[in-house]
């Protein structure tokens, strides 16, 4: 998909990115689902724990839609201990805290501790369990947190590569500083009001010829109330001009029709 | 995969929640995972307009992981208008805002409007594109806002159910902590959309009768232009009433002063 906006500057040079741990995925798909959502986010570094089915796998990068760096460069260990040796910290996802006494973050705290951590210059691991099984307890007490998505109790079973999807785009969020760069680029100057009250006016004077305004008694809270409605609409000034043409075009546009019609 | 845990409790019986639309969904798993996505973050209500292989699909439900509820009910459309006629607002999500000018919403910006149209009884959707094609600008035209996903600009291709699980995940976080807000006084409920193109239908077939639309190669884009307008307006039913009136009467009132005043 094809985006037209600047890229915002979210290369950042200063930072230490995370890098992701799939402990013992079984679908290849899955694997390729995880490259596709790391691109997405702006993540390259993919580690694998004893998958299933052996590495590489073709259907993953089937399933990655082109983001084949994650897989082409993914790494692979024989146990999560190995995989996350030389990482300074490590957040296990899962949705079973269990009894570990670790503290509990949510994706936007694991954001935030993450990005907090790459401006340190430490190395960030997000760790992922098996589709079925998840994290074994032994594994998770090799991590520094928990991160646990806040889903419904009631359906709890969320795809390996849709966990990974939140985790990394809070990620996403946190290094874009998403409340600033909230997309202002569609944002067009409503008209000033002087060329608005000549549309409200144009039109009025309109709908009074045609006798719109009965009974008397009540055009001006007819009047209002049409105005009120356009307000909210924050017409810019070419919508002003273009409404204008509209009102001119029903008058007069109608008005030849129906002349042409009854003889002339 | 079959899940026998019995279907999600409704919460929040106060709240009217928003429904998930695919537009011309191609393959089925991105319809099951969607289903998932759903149960994951409590939807219950899937609406598809057109799926390319037809409907139902069994893959959709293998890929539902026992998320069978949104499949089990979802309804077909032939159309995007069809499909949110008798919603109030319909937020798109595409990663392509273009020159539709309508406002621009963050994934977590829509949660909140969604949970306070949802506060209000006004039934929201949330609306998807196909894969790859995802939506017309038509179809984007007849909502009153888009929301963007902020991946990546060097990989913006993100699956579909990935963007529907962000979503979606917002919307949970925002009815999660969302303190239970005093009903908002002074509100005016926005007609149901299908009123809203009758409106328009009425307006754009007079304006073709008035030869408006030119040169009609542009015909498209200045009707698309008008709807968007007006979108932002947020009409209430009765000043939908009110517009078609003023329609109506531009159009025949002043057609008849004009034939009057050329000599019957």
């Amino acid at each position: 998909m094809k985006d037209n906006r600047p890229a915002p500057p979210v290369e950042r040079p200063d930072l230490t990115l995370p890098c992701v741990i799939l402990d013992r995925p079984q679908m290849a798909e899955n694997i390729g689902s995880v490259a596709r959502v790391m691109a997405n986010f702006g993540l390259r570094e993919l580690r694998i724990v004893n998958p299933r089915d052996g590495w590489p796998q073709e259907r993953a990068w089937a399933m990655s839609s082109g983001a084949h760096w994650p897989l082409d460069n993914a790494t692979i260990y024989e146990t999560v201990a190995e995989a996350i040796a030389d990482l300074n910290m490590v957040y296990a996802t899962t949705a079973r805290p269990r009894e570990t006494h670790l503290p509990i973050r949510t994706p936007r705290q694991c954001a935030d501790d993450s990005y907090d951590n790459a401006q340190k210059g430490l190395k960030t691991g997000l760790l992922f369990g098996a589709e079925r099984a998840g994290l074994e307890t032994f594994d998770i007490a090799l991590c520094q947190s928990i991160v646990t998505i806040p889903v419904d109790p009631a359906f709890q079973s969320l795809n390996l590569s849709q966990a990974v999807n939140i985790v990394l785009y809070e990620w996403r969020l946190k290094i874009m500083d998403a409340p600033k760069a909230a997309f202002t680029q569609n944002f067009d100057k409503p008209a000033e009001l002087d060329k608005l009250h000549g549309l409200y006016e144009h039109l009025e004077r309109e709908l009074d010829a045609a006798g719109f305004f009965f009974p008397p008694e009540k055009k001006e809270s007819m009047q209002r109330n049409l105005r009120v409605a356009l307000n909210r609409a924050h017409l810019t000034e070419q919508e002003v001009r273009t409404w204008r043409g509209v009102v001119t075009a029903l008058v007069k546009g109608r008005g030849r029709a129906l002349l042409k019609k009854d003889g002339n």
